[in-house]
C-alpha cells in the first residue's frame, strides 16, 4: 500500500489553498487556566461547510481527471464530507451524489441539499451505506470519493495542521479527535516527518473506541453502530488510515460522554464559537488527564461546527 | 467639549495592543450570496470577556495616574463593560466595583464576579444606576470609568475598526450597531479622518431608537427603560458620544425584534460563531434593505457573544 509522504500534504496545500479558508487559531486565557495548559485550537469549525472536511473533498475533486470528472463524484457520509464534497463538486460545476444515513442531524441534510447534492438515504449502519454507494457508482458512472479511507482525501486534511504550524510553531503536542481516521493520519503524515518533535495525540469516545482498540492491539478492529453524542465519530478506522496511524501516532486516549458534553460546553461559553461535539473530544482528554499536559503547548484541531440549534445537549 | 481625534484612537492602539485579542475578520460565501454584497465581519465577540468593551476599558484604566488607580476603578454596565473592566482592573492589580441591574443576564453576572469584581445590584432604570454608582464612588474613592460617554472608552473602542481596516482594505461602509453609542463614534473618529470616503452606518433596534430619533432630530432624544432582546443596546446616547455621531455618521437605520433574531440566528447557522443579539442587528439591516447595500465592501462589527445558552430566542 503506497502511503502519502508529507510532500503530498504539502502538493494538497498549494493546490487546495485559494479555494479554502485559512481558519483563525484562538486561543482562551481562561480556558489555558483551567488546563495549565497553552492550547491553540484551529478553528476548522470555522472551514467552509463548517468543517475541515472541505480541504480533503477539495483536493480530490482536483485531482480528478477531466474526463472522469464529469461523470460526478459520490461517497457516503454521516454529514460533513458529505456537504464537502457536495460544495467541492458544485464550485467545480459537477454532480454530486451523496449516500447518507437516514438518522444523520437535519442541519447536515439540509447543507447537503442546498449544495444541489443528489442524497440516497439509507440504514445507518456501515454496510448498508457501502452497499447503497456501490448501487449509486454503477448507475451513475461517479466516482467514489471516500469520507477518509483515500489517500488524496487524506491528504487534503492533512493541510489543516500544516496552516497550523505556520500561524503557530513550537507546539509540543497536535490533538485531533479519531473517527475514520482521515484527519489523523493526514495530520500525522505531514508533522511526523516535518517537526518530528511534535507529538500526535488523537482522543476518541470510549463509546467509539475501534482506533483506540486496534492501536492498541496493532489488529484492527472496527465498532458496530456505536452510540456517541460525537456523531461525526461514529465510523471505524480504515486500512489506509489504520495503516498510517499504527505507524506515526504517539497515543490514542478515550474519554466519557459527559465529559466530552462539558468539554463543548465550555468552549461554547468561553470562546463564543459553535463546535460540533466531536470537536471537544481532544480537550475533553486534556481535561481529563492534567497532570501529562501540564505547561504543554498544544494545538488541538477544531474539526467542525455543524449542530442542530434546537437539539443542544445543555 | 473637547472631542477626540484619529491619532487619539491611534495612541490608544499602541497603548492596549498587547493585552487585546487581535480579532480574525471572518466572511461567509453564503451570507454574501444572500444579501448580494460582501460582508467583512469584525469579531468582537471572539474578544477577551467576549466583547469589544475589553478595548475602551483597558484603555482607560491604563491612562489613570498611578495614585488613583490604587483606589480602583467602577461603573454601571448591563454586563459587557462591566466584565471588561472587571477584567482590566484585575489584570493591572486594582479593585472593581460593578453597579448592575438586577435583571441582567446570569452569565453577564457571573463572568463578573468571575474577575473578582465586587458587585452591587439595583433596579434596572438609567437612574437607579447612576444613583447607585454614585454612592459606590463616594464610599470607595474608585475612578468612574463610564460604558461609553468617556473620551478614554471612546478612544479604546475606535481601535476595533482601527484593526479591521488593517485585515480587510477597500472597505465602502462600516457598520455597528448603536446603543451608548461608545463604539459607534470612536469608529467614526477614526475612519471618518482615516478613510474619508467609508460610510459609518448604524443600526439600531426600532424598539430602542433614541440615537434614531436623536440623530434624524439634532436633538438629544433619550429612551425610557426600552424592551428590546438587544439587551446591550437598551442604553441612550451620552452627550460626548452623541456631539461625535451627529458630526461623523452617515446614517442610522432601525430594525425589527424578529429581523434581529433571524440575523443572529444565520450568524450561528452558517458562520459557526456565536453572537449576542446587539451583534445581529447590522446584518439585520442590510437584509432588510439589500438594495441600498447592493454589490458593497462592508465591514460589520460583532460587538459580543455573551448570551445564556439556557435562554436562545430560537
Amino acid at each position: 500500500m503506497k502511503l502519502p509522504a508529507a510532500v503530498d500534504v504539502i502538493d494538497a496545500y498549494q493546490r487546495i489553498k485559494a479555494l479554502v479558508h485559512q481558519t483563525p487559531v484562538l486561543t482562551s486565557r481562561s480556558i489555558n487556566e483551567i488546563c495549565g495548559a497553552e492550547i491553540y485550537f484551529k478553528c476548522e469549525n470555522l472551514q467552509k461547510v463548517g468543517a475541515f472536511k472541505y480541504r480533503g473533498a477539495t483536493n480530490a475533486v482536483l485531482l480528478l481527471d477531466e474526463d472522469i470528472r464529469k461523470n460526478g463524484v459520490a461517497t457516503h457520509s454521516s454529514g460533513n464530507h458529505a456537504a464537502a464534497l457536495a460544495l467541492a463538486a458544485k464550485i467545480n460545476g459537477i454532480a454530486a451524489y451523496i449516500v447518507m444515513p437516514e438518522n444523520a442531524p437535519e442541519i447536515k441534510k439540509k447543507a447537503v441539499a442546498g449544495y444541489g447534492a443528489q442524497i440516497t438515504f439509507c440504514q445507518p449502519t456501515l454496510e448498508a451505506r457501502e452497499s447503497t454507494l456501490e448501487e449509486v457508482v454503477r448507475k451513475t458512472g461517479a466516482t467514489l470519493i471516500h469520507p477518509y479511507n483515500q489517500w488524496e482525501v487524506v491528504c487534503g486534511q492533512g493541510t489543516a495542521s500544516l496552516e497550523l504550524l505556520q500561524q503557530q510553531r513550537n507546539l509540543d503536542i497536535i490533538m485531533t479527535p479519531v473517527g475514520g481516521g482521515g484527519l489523523l493520519s493526514g495530520t500525522a503524515t505531514y508533522v511526523k516527518q516535518q517537526f518530528p518533535d511534535v507529538k500526535i495525540i488523537a482522543g476518541e469516545p470510549a463509546k467509539a473506541d475501534d482506533a483506540y482498540q486496534s492501536f492498541k492491539s496493532g489488529v484492527f478492529q472496527p465498532v458496530v453502530n456505536p452510540d456517541t453524542i460525537a456523531d461525526g465519530l461514529r465510523t471505524s478506522l480504515g486500512s489506509l488510515t489504520f495503516e498510517i496511524i499504527k505507524d506515526k501516532v504517539d497515543d490514542i486516549i478515550t474519554v466519557g460522554e459527559g465529559s466530552i458534553k462539558d468539554a463543548m460546553r465550555m468552549i461554547w461559553e468561553r470562546m463564543k464559537i459553535i463546535i460540533e461535539p466531536s470537536s471537544a473530544v481532544p480537550l475533553s482528554v486534556v481535561l481529563e488527564n492534567k497532570e501529562s499536559f501540564k505547561g504543554k503547548k498544544i494545538g488541538v484541531v477544531l474539526t467542525g461546527g455543524n449542530v442542530d440549534l434546537g437539539k443542544l445537549p445543555f
